[in-house]
């Protein structure tokens, strides 16, 4: 193994440890090859003090204040934005490399928005010290679509997502847990309203879960788009170094732990057919194409969960235009969707200072 | 009241009166305005001799068999498009007019297919005696898609749908909720597979539908295609009399029991703006439009269950193009989207009857 900045492996700090995609970071590490000297877990002072496993050794959490990042080279943060916000630019002037899991800094124009597969170039153009990594639902498509991009020229991106309720979180997986305890046995489901009476409250949902898919993920932004779905556009654009692609996003919730999916009419400068389509999803690193329907193959939440790649079926040409592909995409929303993708920009920085 | 034929209100034959839609559907006779003389039930001999409510009257089913169709002026079939087949052009030959729910004559060239809100005169035109209905994921969008249509122009379609189980029948229905009770109380969805094995049988869907979305509705066709898919793009021109319109579709299974949801894409001639499509959707018969997502107003499948209109909301103009709209819509399977259209193609049928 080569050496770090100074003979050493770079040391890592997990900011966030604790929480669901710090937990999911947690077993990441402890899988991946081992290119970290020191992996301090940081969390609020409230959950200081706890003792986490990783890379088999238990580890205690130490709170989030500046001395957290003394004799650290690289930071992932999983963490909200405010507290990204405030803690990232501390932690980036002590000398410390940030990789941001929070919406903060990805629009940000000095912050890099990085998906290893796609544009790990941007890693190195970092002015601010901060990497950002993208929202789960960009993530979820876009080393599938880079791939397809790569051969043939995107020229426009029509979406619409198939959402787990695990992106909101702990308290989106047990909303949807104890809504499903009060109409499993029931014959709920047929009659106006009578799904929104049986399961009380709604959670972090707009509206009940169970039985139901819900129009509506994020805020409400201009002209009756939400937050998630101009991520998914703007995140798409910076990623794929295409500013003005033309993506419009439909984002959905549906009644699935974990493992965002997605619907994707895909626009192209060049003709496309589906054996080529096929021969670069096969080959493209990261991705697993999983489309023989005649044999029932194709991806699903529930078999692409916890799993690392972005699933892609249903390759289709589109009848009407030799230059568009329908897809359906699975992607583990805590995996690549976040710990993942960030604990691989992570490595591409460790690469960069072991190799300086 | 005007008088049939004879000088009497039309006599009707409800063909598969004892299945799933016909079900809804003598719920429905029983609701709407009393246009029919004799109601008679019909169903397989299994069936003959159970008694249904209908219009408050116990009614005694009788067997589906040449006999059946004496005296009768209309017949409504419910029934699999194979015994639709069969019957259809039998009913037809003793001077029935058949309106069929099957798949069997909707694309047909002597076989209007109707949607009363979008193109009632078709119905006139029926040299085979038959008039056939949409497909319900056609049908749960149709309507919107028409009113918006007769102002602007349609000149594209890329839709996904989120359907839900009650489309493959009762079988379907009994699935979602013995899975739900599998895996109800359960912490399973976070591993590969898992939901899988915890839910075994499938039923009559390709893979688990508890926490789960399916990608396959239908069968395959050529070039990757399911016939769920093929259906929504060519009904849809039927309908809509424009037979080169591009249609796109992509038919996703969610854990819903009933009423189909769909996001849409639909590109016009004409410029758009959001005001305008509100307007036309507040106004269009059949459609309701619920679009005030800042107060929590959008549509959900939990909350249009067990209505008749198509319920319309997340209007959006496309960030790139003036010419393009983005909806959410919502329309019960059951009701706009099999026995409720069929009831309101017989009752033009019925007020031609009598006016004749």
């Amino acid at each position: 193994m080569s050496t770090g900045p100074s003979g050493r492996k770079p040391n890592l700090a997990v900011v966030g440890a604790t929480g669901a995609v710090g937990t999911v970071m947690l077993g990441i590490l402890s899988e991946r090859a081992d290119v970290w000297g020191e992996i301090r877990l940081v969390a609020s002072a409230r959950s200081a003090g706890r003792k986490l496993i990783v890379r088999g050794e238990e580890t205690e959490v130490v709170a989030l204040e500046e001395e957290a990042f003394d004799g650290i080279d690289v930071a992932m943060f999983d963490v909200p934005d405010e507290v990204s916000a405030r803690w990232a630019p501390i932690a980036a002037a002590k000398g410390v490399v940030v990789v941001d899991n929070s919406g903060a800094f990805r629009m940000d124009a000095d912050v890099p928005l990085v998906v290893p597969e796609v544009n790990p170039h941007a890693v190195r153009v970092r002015p601010r010290g901060i990497i950002a990594n993208p929202n789960c639902t960009t993530l979820s498509m876009i080393v599938a679509i880079g791939a397809l991009h790569a051969e043939f020229g995107l020229s426009e991106l029509i979406v619409s997502s198939y959402q787990a309720v695990s992106g909101a979180g702990k308290e989106g997986v047990d909303t949807l847990r104890s809504q499903l305890a009060a109409v499993a046995g029931t014959e709920l489901g047929t009659a106006p309203g009578d799904v929104r009476r049986a399961v009380g409250d709604t959670g972090p949902f707009p509206a009940p879960m169970a039985l139901n898919v819900v129009p509506f993920a994020g805020s409400l932004r201009e002209d009756g788009w939400t937050s998630e779905e101009l991520k998914v556009r703007n995140e798409s654009r910076k990623i794929l170094g295409l500013p003005e692609l033309p993506v419009t996003a439909t984002c959905v919730r549906v009644p699935v732990i974990t493992t965002h999916s997605l619907t994707v009419h895909a626009r192209f400068e060049k003709e496309v057919t589906v054996g080529r389509a096929h021969d670069i999803l096969r080959s493209a690193p990261g991705v697993v194409l999983c489309d023989n329907p005649a044999e029932g193959e194709f991806p699903t939440p529930a078999d692409a969960v916890g799993t690392d790649p972005t699933w892609v079926g249903r390759v289709r040409r589109s009848m009407d235009d030799a230059r568009a592909l329908e897809l359906f995409v699975c992607g583990d929303n805590l995996r690549k969707g976040a710990a993942l993708n960030t604990a691989q920009i992570a490595e591409v920085v460790a690469a960069e200072l072991t190799s300086s």
